[in-house]
């Protein structure tokens, strides 16, 4: 059997709940319950802001899917979903000792999806939405966030750009490369690609061209695409290629980002780019090109979601601190608050340790969820 | 500041979740994360019932309140009725190990809570209905175990059932009586004191009158009151009364049982039942008659919800155990499944032990919930 599968089906469920104090008495029972948790209720019933102080809200985050796009599996629906939202609930725990609860519901309605989450956010100091399709998933998060008192937010739209963003930040520290001059080439424009063009704006990188399954976005096809696409033309978030090629676009541009498919990219292709590429190569598990041959074809850089190779642009490196950050001042989720978290993951490599291999912390350094949510 | 309040505050929270395992290295990471996590979800997608197998599912429980009838403190709202959620899960921890995850909801419709349980459905092995207002809390729970393939439970209703059926058991062991023979006057007729009626007629004490805030139900008021009540009468599990009077009917009963108000009922009422009454004064915090006069009254028995009195019939004496049962078994929860739960209480205390002071087991006894699952 499978050592992943084998583990899962001895551990039965990778999280648990654990008291923080015990029962033992009935000084314990009267105190913790009846009648004395009473005396909290009613101070609560009170003013409601005070749930905060008395109860597991004010650290405890709901990790809400409908599992229609977990991983890269589709949608496999709730219950099959349910192992992906406990294993983010082990990283909450482990990297910023949040505790998130999964919940993997039974609708794949847009308008449920978004009354489960109102319904449920009493209990909450915030939601997690993960592994919902896209654009429904834009559509869900814009509704929560601007309807909800609690910060919400949508990982697979924001993490990876949030890390992604960090890369290009000490990249430029590195290089010397002036970001307004950088030309960048953005293959996927669902969840993820829209908004890595979006924070890249906010950055200040503002010349992008894009790509997605239906070829380059151009004049002549944007308009009969998804909302989410049209918003990337219309707020000039990203450039109309004038070019209905890729390998001819991709020509001269500085940075490849790619949240797509794998291997989309040649060699050849990263050989036509400007001197010393960038190539982000995110597609999961298997990239957009392998890190050899995008150095073979002389990138600078690589990253990939890979963890077997330097460079692992993962959003466990963004979320836990975002979180710890966010639920100690309750504050809502901007892009200005993206791009500082962008910052605060840069900056836990010195600029004097920066590499073309180290240009991000490791995944595994638990020290970064700390010092993103030190700048809050 | 008042004790429990200042505990409440200083834990923030009485539970958190912990991870059954950690995640040091990238082999963690790849195991119970990305990629190894695609692993059980496959396997769940291709037969949902491996669920059970590979997730928290088999042995995690949602507490879901709306906070409508909170303690004795009423319609509070979600937000205020945290810290008894929070409380619950303490016990159904410390008492069984089972995982239970507080959800109060921002809605009090009996539709939209049937709906919420729904779609949470495929994350708990079990849903246990807690602090939701009469006679709505009998409904929502009959349409979701019609509904739903996972045991719901409302606590409220059937807890205190289960446990005065328990002592019940052991005082006609005890005293030799026929349970048969027992006439009984139940004050209150919303969420508990209809369980009890049901369950005692399983049980099989047939002769029941009731009295409520509308007086003895009789022939001549039953018909306006709400469906609760109308059904006991229809389904003949109480009797109607002849009297239109307490003090009245309460002549020559064996049995009080209430779930009402404080100090209903006077000495001199419990002198006018039957020789050497049983006396269950359940009333919150304050009960219908005090130890003290019942026993001067004549009482052979006196049990009441309080942890300061002799024979306290509290429902964490049977939630635990029972869900610790029901969750092995993914049981329905039947009126026969509850009356094996009360004998099983009974039965952890040994025939010679009995006596009128030691007639159920103590509410912290740990061992009573292992017990009580051993019995499914």
């Amino acid at each position: 059997m499978d050592k992943s599968l084998e583990l899962h089906k001895t551990l039965k469920g990778k999280i648990e709940i654990k008291c923080k104090a015990e029962v033992n008495s009935r000084e314990d029972l009267a105190t913790y319950y009846s009648p004395g948790v009473a005396k909290p209720c009613i101070e609560i019933a009170n003013d409601s802001s005070k749930v905060y102080d008395y109860t597991m809200k004010s650290n405890t985050v709901a990790i809400v899917s409908d599992g229609s796009a977990v991983l890269g599996l589709g949608n496999i629906k709730a219950e099959a979903a349910l192992p992906v939202m406990e294993g983010k609930s082990m990283l909450f725990k482990e990297f910023s000792d949040i505790n998130a609860i999964p919940l993997c519901i039974d609708t794949q309605d847009t308008e449920e999806i978004i009354k489960f989450c109102k319904q449920i956010a009493p209990t909450f100091g915030g939601i997690l939405l993960e592994d919902i399709s896209s654009p429904k998933c834009v559509t869900i998060e814009r509704r929560l966030i601007e309807e909800l008192d609690i910060p919400v937010f949508h990982d697979d739209q924001h993490g990876t750009a949030i890390v992604t963003c960090a890369a290009l930040i000490n990249l430029c520290r590195l290089t010397k490369k002036e970001k307004s001059s950088l030309k960048v080439f953005l293959s996927g424009t669902g969840a993820a690609g829209s908004s890595i063009a979006r924070l890249l704006n906010t950055f200040g990188i503002t010349n992008i061209v894009a790509y997605n399954s239906k070829g380059m976005v151009r004049l002549d096809n944007y308009k009969t695409q998804n909302f989410v696409v049209r918003e990337l033309v219309d707020e000039k978030l990203i450039k109309l290629s004038e070019s209905d090629n890729l390998e001819h676009a991709i020509k001269g541009c500085d940075v490849f980002i790619g949240v797509s498919v794998a291997d989309l990219l040649t060699e050849d292709m990263v050989k036509s780019m400007n001197v010393d590429p960038w190539v982000f190569a995110l597609a999961n598990p298997n990239p957009e090109i392998t890190p050899e041959k995008a150095l073979k074809g002389g990138a600078y850089f690589v990253g990939t979601g890979r963890s077997d190779f330097p460079n692992q642009i993962n959003n466990v490196t963004a979320f836990p601190g975002l979180f710890k950050g966010i639920l100690k001042n309750n504050t809502k989720i901007t892009e200005e608050i993206k791009l500082k978290v962008s910052y605060a993951i840069a900056d836990c490599i010195m600029i004097d340790d920066l590499s073309s291999t180290n240009i991000i912390p490791d995944t595994l350094d638990k020290s970064v969820a700390e010092k993103i949510a030190d700048t809050f």
